[in-house]
């Protein structure tokens, strides 16, 4: 695989509202039409989390959740509606550390994040509604990807992203909670860097660094320009979904 | 400040070796020029921490290190020489995590990292050198910033990038260790969303997402391509250091 020098992160412009049952894909493509934009093979395409749970229907009427007493406990600690923090235990399988203000789980997918994902904001006019993450993001990944390459031919990249906190640094970055047709980490072990010796530092998170990449271009709160293509990327014949990106519990020293 | 909608990320293309006191924004206008290439006003120009280190004198030959005992019982743990980890301690404030071929600490610049960011590949024929972290990266950042202006009258922002690990994730992604002209954080609390309400997750990593982005194109030991431009992006008034994306310990739930 050889590096890319030269890359663009263009938004898709003009992306509409997205609602359950939205067809992302025809959205797209309509609105890079419009713009005289083309896709092309070989672009990564990222979608926000957002829009894709939102085409799934993942949003969930709050009045509709009746929360156990664990939640309402936990409700008091961060100071969160009891409700969402019903949801984000039914979206989890633990808990990591709980403060004021603060809810950090491991998600049943795996991804240690705060809140389970779960967004109140930018879901309706409401604030009664909650937005939780696509059911299994690599597969909504695949499945855009396939609707890409049986509309247009092009075989593109697909990734879902969202935006994490951190737990030594301020702030959020883009991370890839979703992936296909792309190699999520590129594992460099053993590769001879430019004097031969064997690099020491050498997997990196690539899906991540491209989420990143296109959060910049997003906007805040990744709805204003929920889909953004990357180009110029090198391809990789080995591809690894999202989920690749999860260290094991084994291996990690801070859970 | 507005959102932009259009990146280009660009490898500084040529770049030589840099050696101990090289003029690393001679060698960036000369390169530029070379390939047709001119920097503007706005750009952010991402240098790879090795370049910088190099340049700045920051390698250390292993031979003058005498281990003290701490670091010969901490080496026996992780497996690394002795002499690593003994310019890792002298590079801490304290030690955050052991395992085997793990040493995670905290640097004296407040950086929650592995070995204290002390690369030994890369750094020259030699086994028996290592490459610190620049003395201060934020005031290499502002140095390496003011030499752009005086030298071509142009206003840039400079990032001094590096690649971190991260706990619960696998892969290194780049972040920023130095910063000069331009929010390193960009703090939204406040900010209405698209529907008027207040967003909740609204701190964002600024100059980590573009750190990330910029190791896209820097490729891995980020010395074949170390300088990269990122044209495209709002500016901001208000600047912040890289110092700023590090969490007080105070907040820190996982030190």
């Amino acid at each position: 695989m050889s590096d890319p020098a030269d890359l663009r992160i263009v938004a898709v412009p003009g992306f509409p509202l997205v609602a359950a049952g939205s067809d992302l894909i025809a959205d797209m493509l309509r609105c890079l039409a419009a713009a005289g934009l083309t896709l092309q093979s070989g672009d990564v395409v990222a979608f926000a989390q957002k829009v894709v749970s939102k085409a799934e229907g993942r949003s969930v009427d709050l009045a509709t959740i009746a929360p156990t007493s664990k939640a309402v406990e936990l409700a008091a600690v961060v100071q969160k509606d009891p409700r969402l923090v019903e949801l984000v235990l039914r979206e989890s399988r633990r808990v990591v550390r709980v403060a004021k203000d603060v809810l950090i789980v491991e998600h049943r997918l795996g991804f240690i994040m705060a809140n389970a994902g779960i967004d109140q904001s930018n879901v309706s006019g409401s604030s009664d509604s909650a937005l939780l993450l696509p059911e299994d993001p690599d597969s909504s990944a695949r499945r855009l990807r396939d609707e890409i390459r049986a509309r247009t031919g092009l075989s593109v990249a697909v990734l879902v992203t969202d935006s994490f906190g951190r737990p030594w640094r301020v702030g959020t970055t883009g991370v890839a909670i979703g992936a296909a047709g792309i190699a999520s980490i590129l594992d460099l072990r053993g590769t001879p860097d430019m004097f031969g010796r064997t690099l020491r530092v050498s997997v990196v998170g690539h899906a991540d660094e491209i989420a990143a990449a296109a959060s910049l271009v997003m906007g805040q709160g990744a709805e204003r320009r929920p889909v953004v293509i990357v180009r110029g990327l090198a391809g990789s014949a080995a591809h690894s979904p999202a989920q690749a990106l999860l260290r094991p519990s084994a291996e990690d020293l801070f859970r």
